[in-house]
């Protein structure tokens, strides 16, 4: 009980500390991070690829609506996991931070200028009072400008990290074990496809469909943002038999 | 009572998140969405139809002032449930979005476009300080330069989604039931109206009167919003033996 | 006592959602509006009529100064229920908006148009942090240009909502009923008064007194709100034998 | 013990209701009204008499500087029980408005019109929060440009009334009662001050001192605010006996 | 137990109400003042005289540095007891305000209006959140261009009194009583520094210094604010036989 | 219990007085000064001592970059006691205002102007909502135009007072008694330098060292503020034979 | 429990002081900092090194994307420890104020200048409500104009030191005793990285690794702020055996 109080005293003001030196506020919007399906991020030699859980919650619901693979420019995707009305900030904000990018100096945005672009306007919300944090985490992977594939994560407290292979959202702690056992820094960007769809499979022991999970790639000669197909997505998920029989339809 | 304090110290601030990362201000404002009346909307191949459950409080209340649906543009419709003052304001904030669009591209605003500027204002008020969400779900139904009848949700969160057919409000989850068994995605639109009176049928054992409902079409051809007069109702009503015997007087 | 704290915790901020999905502070302003006195609008065929019960708390206070029915324009009447001095600045706010109208456009403003103006006004103050609502119900009649009589009624929540006849106020539910079961589509504008005279007198065992009553009209040929000298109210009050023996000095 | 608890939930806050549709502050501010002394106003025929009891705290005090009437406009004066302070920016906003009125359209303010524009204002400080009501109520007398006499009363609400006779402050059931049983509609001027004396005089049965109170009048010819000299005064309370043997020096 | 709670509702907040009309803040306010040492002014028919009791705190402390007698303009002197922080933001308003009367009229300013000024100012600070009370009471004392010597005193409401004699401050009680004793209408000014002085030692068992206190004086003729040396001082002590043997310490 | 409760309810806002007329926050502000190292000053005939405790956390902190004595001015030095970070806020306050000043007047600001000046800036961080008191006491040495050394001292509470010696900080009581006991009028500044030595060598009975102290003066004749160095302090360590045997390294 | 409800009063408020004059939020982000991995800066009397622990969370993270070493400008390094999106505001501060110095003066900006540009906006952060203290301490290293390396410390206070050697973050006592007991003035700055190393590893009993750290220096000819490769660190380790065995993947 005790502890409990002590808890409560400090977690609900946004911008304050705990006496042991923590963000409460911080911490719940990480956990609105967990209660979102998965997202999963792979960097390969030649190109870097987003995959991303959508769970259907009805069969009427378009699938397409599930927006958790966003476009923010020719050579950069952003696919998140958590609260989706904050998602769409943070996008539209990386979608406008592009486009300032190409007006002012004529070229593309860096992945890790975009990255923190976006942290430094998510750590506002964490330390002036008025609003809540925002209960979201994004993999922003894109190719740069001399070709370096790069795949970077936003956490809720505005942190900026770089990764070879990430998952956020349900399950991340399985899904990230498999990808560090089964990572290679060699990879191609299409066995890169193949790993994150594998890692993903772990926590779906029914299998994959492709109505129910998204899948990007940017890779690193075109520089192009490209959205896979149902099609194309069943033949990979044949090709590594992670095919399920039925439709998915769990609720998110 | 451990659980109840618990929830209690994280529910009061529209801004906060509770420790299991969730907004309960936003999941409040959807029981207010859940106490009103229904609203129903579904998609056929060449059109899209709106339906909504009007209650009328007392036999002296004109029915046509009971607004459940509300044309936002010549091509797109909304149907609302929920916090009718509140709907009022997204309607009108619709309706300006539209013109914004005409005068400035000179040309009808896209359905998803309209429902994204719609959640994107709507996830402001879950998120900055000062005021608090709003307390409606919006149906917004329409079609699209190319002919596509498209049909949006947005909720309280602000999150926009895209349906086949659906249903918000009070009874939504048996109606939305009716909708799955039942829609088929080759449905013209004279049949999606009787699928949709169908589906509320449903949960009014005693049937339908025209007075009670409030029905509007967006056609693909003509690209008009339309509302049904009582009589065409009570056509369709006749047609599928869904005609109450008496009026229906039930308090909102 | 349990249910009681759950209601405490919720009731006591203006801009946030209870758990059930309702705005307390929005409720307990409709609770100001039923202990103001009654107000009554019925709706003819060739006019509106606008009845109001005046409380005179002593014999030296002026009859005239209780102030519950007010022009708004030359074809808009409006009478008031709730927090007097909040009604004022509602009255301030229609006959402002009816000017601008007449400045703009060059002509009467709508009876609808005018109502939703209202509507919208009073929500802002059910949204926004910083205020409390409206404690007051406004019942607003006129006749539009094409000559139809309209009745419309606005309450704490910011909902319009139309009318055939309605009562407001203390002893609504017993005159409401009155009006039901007594109300007839094909009413002329003198048969209208009668009616409200009747309905409110139904709540009045020891009659009616013309000075502690009001009645304004707006018939529908002439378009110009009028309101009843005491002998015009008397005249009727002999008539319909609704007469009390002696003044009523009840307490607002 | 539950009723007082329930009460204290929500008298706290300035601008929100209570279950039962009050304004707790409001109501406190009236309460101040009544600790300040008594304020009486009286309506002839041929003008308006103002009277105060001026509580003087020390035999060193200046009775001349216990406000409590005060000359708005040459035909206006306005006296006041309650909150000191909180009445003198009352005045303040009166006088102001009163020169704008001649400024801008040339004429004296009309009493009503003045009285509304200080209950608007009063108003404000009722529903807009960062503020508390005010914490007085104003006597407001004059005479209109037609000669007629007014008497109007301003409450913490923002509730404007008009009135024959009235009694507010300190002991005011007592001296309206009897103001009721005494008023006569036919008075004039020096009997509506008699009047006045007669009814403070009830609840000073040690009698009046000149040095105690307060009388202004305007007249209907003249339209010109008057205060009397405390001989002018003596010979009133001469004139009906009232004149107290010793000097009052009761403590405000 | 139950009063005290009921008390602690209400007085933590600025600018509410207690249910019995009361503005527990602007009492504390008070308070403040009464916990100040001692401040007397004095009316005489030739000017006025105001008095302070300088608590020096350590013998190193400069006498010079305890600032009680400040003046206002070259006609006007202000004694304060209370908070001296507030004290002296009380008084730069007032050298403003002065010096703006000085250059827009061309005039010195009158007593009165000087202190209705400081008044208006100090009771913003009760209704207006933001901010606390002045937790200061001031003496106000002047000679108007007509001769007339004026005194005035502000207290935490904002409330202004004129008086012919007042203390304030720590022991007010004891000492005003004296004045009232012994105040007569027709003193000189010698006169009206020696009653002064001698209400003062009412309440110092042990006599008066000329280094613990402060005096100065404003006469009609010249209109010209004069602090006393410590040998003018000296000397009054020995006409008055109140000086003490040994030199005052007592703390603040 | 009931006392600390009492007091626990008027601690935690910033603005507002307790019922017995106190500032609590002011208050413990106040204690922040006394948890700060102690700080002397010493006025001289020719001139003004500054002498600070250093308290060096480590050995490895450069004494140098404990900042606690300040040149605000070439004539002006203060030395602070309390929270460190608030002082760099009232030095940089103070040598701005010393700058204008130049600008302004071209002359230099007076020692008792500039206290004033600071003073009423703290004054407004007491009364003002939206941000805590300072935590800082300033003893502010200079000489002015005329040749006349000065010592002021300024409080969290934004009082300004005047001393001949004086000292803030941990152990100020102490201190401040060998200063009653010791100072003398006619002192010259060597003397007072060596005053202020002895009188913080009480609260150090290991004796004192020069890298533990620092010791700036302002003299009459120069009037030019100077920092000694540590052979300078080690002199007078020497003289008054109060030099420590080991290094002092005490926490701050 | 007294004791803690004590200080619960105090601590969650930014801006208040607690009653012993503590501010409680400064003190628990203090913790905030020393729940990050350590950072330790050596002066060296040829140049300035900077060392962080750097925590890798998973093998799949970046090590170069855990930013804890940034070049503020040319001559300037900051190391971090603490809240990182915290840190990341402060060093985009620090680069502002670099950049502006260089425009303004056309000069590079002096390290101690730079500091207090920081601690001085850092202090706002504690005394003006409306947002939290920064979680964060920085070791700002560099080299001034005239050659002389400077290390000087921020801590959320806004305090700024000048050391010869200092550890933040997790572990700092240790390190810091290490430092003490090891440091000798005219250290070269090899010597200085080893000492930094050396210190570091006393809390790593399973030795250092390449990848684990960062390493920084400035030296004060070339006046240009270097960081190591993993190479140029490994033979470091290797020269002064604390190579580990196996790659560190302890979690932050």
């Amino acid at each position: 009980m005790q502890g409990q109080n002590q808890q409560q005293a400090y977690d609900r003001g946004i911008t304050i500390f705990s006496p042991d030196g923590r963000l409460y506020q911080v911490e719940y919007a990480r956990e609105a991070v967990k209660r979102g399906s998965a997202s999963i991020g792979v960097r390969a030699e030649d190109g870097v690829v987003l995959l991303v859980d959508k769970r259907i919650r009805s069969s009427l619901m378009e699938e397409t609506s599930v927006e958790k693979i966003h476009k923010a420019d020719n050579h950069i995707g952003i696919a998140s996991a958590g609260h989706v009305a904050d998602a769409r900030q943070l996008i539209d904000f990386a979608r406008r931070n592009s486009q300032v990018n190409r007006l002012r100096y004529d070229e593309a945005i860096g992945v890790e200028t975009l990255t923190k672009d976006i942290t430094d306007h998510i750590q506002q919300y964490t330390q002036v009072g008025g609003a809540r944090p925002f209960g979201v985490a994004l993999l922003i992977g894109g190719v740069d400008e001399d070709g370096s594939p790069r795949l970077f994560e936003t956490d809720p407290s505005g942190t900026p990290n770089e990764w070879k292979a990430l998952a956020i959202g349900s399950g991340r702690d399985d899904i990230q074990s498999y990808l560090e056992e089964n990572y290679q820094s060699d990879l191609e960007l299409d066995e890169a496809v193949g790993l994150a769809l594998r890692s993903l499979a772990e926590s779906h022991e029914e299998g994959l469909t492709a109505s129910g999970i998204g899948v990007a790639t940017v890779d690193a000669e075109s520089r192009s943002f490209v959205e896979l197909t149902n099609d194309e997505i069943d033949e990979y998920l044949d090709d590594f038999d992670l095919q399920a029989e039925s439709d998915d339809e769990s609720e998110e």
